[in-house]
């Protein structure tokens, strides 16, 4: 394919999808371009298009990658642990430091706006997939009402404290320290509701 | 002032918020101009400058109208609840409803883009003291951990179920119904672990 080996083609696309990664982070994906993502990588722009069919398609990748690298860590973390209370309220507190961070949240709008509708679609079901085998985990660990709730669901309540970090701006206003104050009781109140003893 | 009488001037006032509060409702705050709210009043849309210094100061009025309404109906529907958790859940469940048919949810980002950042801090100061009583009456119920929260706290995190009504469209995308069963878990889940009692 236009001259790249199969060794060569890995390669660039390794480096483009840092690259993309690295832009996103720093300048958000409507300052980043084509050009700005191929010049590091020493490949023309018009070769981007053999490797991605748009630039949204390069965000999806590494949206996708972080998301791994996040469920690898969270593995990590929660092994060993056998009290499902404290696995989930670790578990949520991983999920508040990532969405802190990640540039989908960073970045969500103008991400929501550059990605198609069905490609959205498409990234939420995977991603849903993609996590529910650490709910599974942590219910094998219960035996209460937490191992019946099913994971999707629980993974739903998961982004609430998801969607705390994408207005954190919001609850900084009221006063310093706020997010942080409604995250912390929100993280430990739902790791508690979630796996309460039944009365 | 211009002709008009104390008791004009208060009808007149009373019917442009709740022109504009309908209308809000309808057209949302962009597709709604001044001219709009005084033609039915039958004031001149020059006139409408003495009883408010913007469209969005009318705005957040009818916000602030819709936020004493709902704040009276929770009274009246939390008497005689003597039990903490089943008060913060009917609580919740009444925020969320709110929350789905509120403007200032359904037109959330246009609001907030209308509103001075100033203005906006002030809005959300006066909610949060309007707000904080009704946790205080929960937490007067409650002899455990629950009445040692911050109130403000506890209604940031009340607006975590707010949240996931401003983002309900991307949750039903990913399967209908979803965005109901991640509230009512989350509804149910941190009421319980407010109040659960300590082991």
């Amino acid at each position: 394919m236009h001259g790249f080996s199969d060794e060569e083609r890995e390669r660039i696309e390794e480096r483009l999808v840092e690259t993309g990664r690295e832009l996103l982070r720093v300048y958000g994906p409507h300052k980043t371009n084509v050009k700005d993502i191929t010049d590091p990588v020493g490949i023309a722009k018009s070769s981007f298009y053999l490797f991605f069919d748009s630039k949204a398609e390069l965000y999806v990748e590494v949206v996708q990658r972080e998301s791994d690298e996040f469920l690898a860590d969270v593995e990590h973390e929660l092994e060993g642990i056998t009290d499902p209370q404290v696995a989930l309220e670790r578990l949520f507190r991983l999920y508040a430091e990532f969405a802190e961070t990640n540039p989908l949240i960073q970045y969500r709008e103008e991400l929501l706006n550059s990605i198609s509708p069905a490609l959205l679609e498409e990234l939420g079901t995977e991603q849903l997939a993609d996590y529910e085998p650490i709910v599974e985990s942590i219910q094998e660990r219960s035996d209460g009402r937490f191992s019946e709730y099913e994971p999707a669901t629980v993974l739903g309540v998961m982004g609430t404290i998801g969607y705390l970090a994408v207005h954190r701006e919001e609850l900084d206003a009221y006063r310093e320290g706020y997010y942080e104050e409604v995250r912390e009781l929100a993280i430990v109140a739902l790791a508690r509701g979630l796996t309460a003893p039944e009365v």
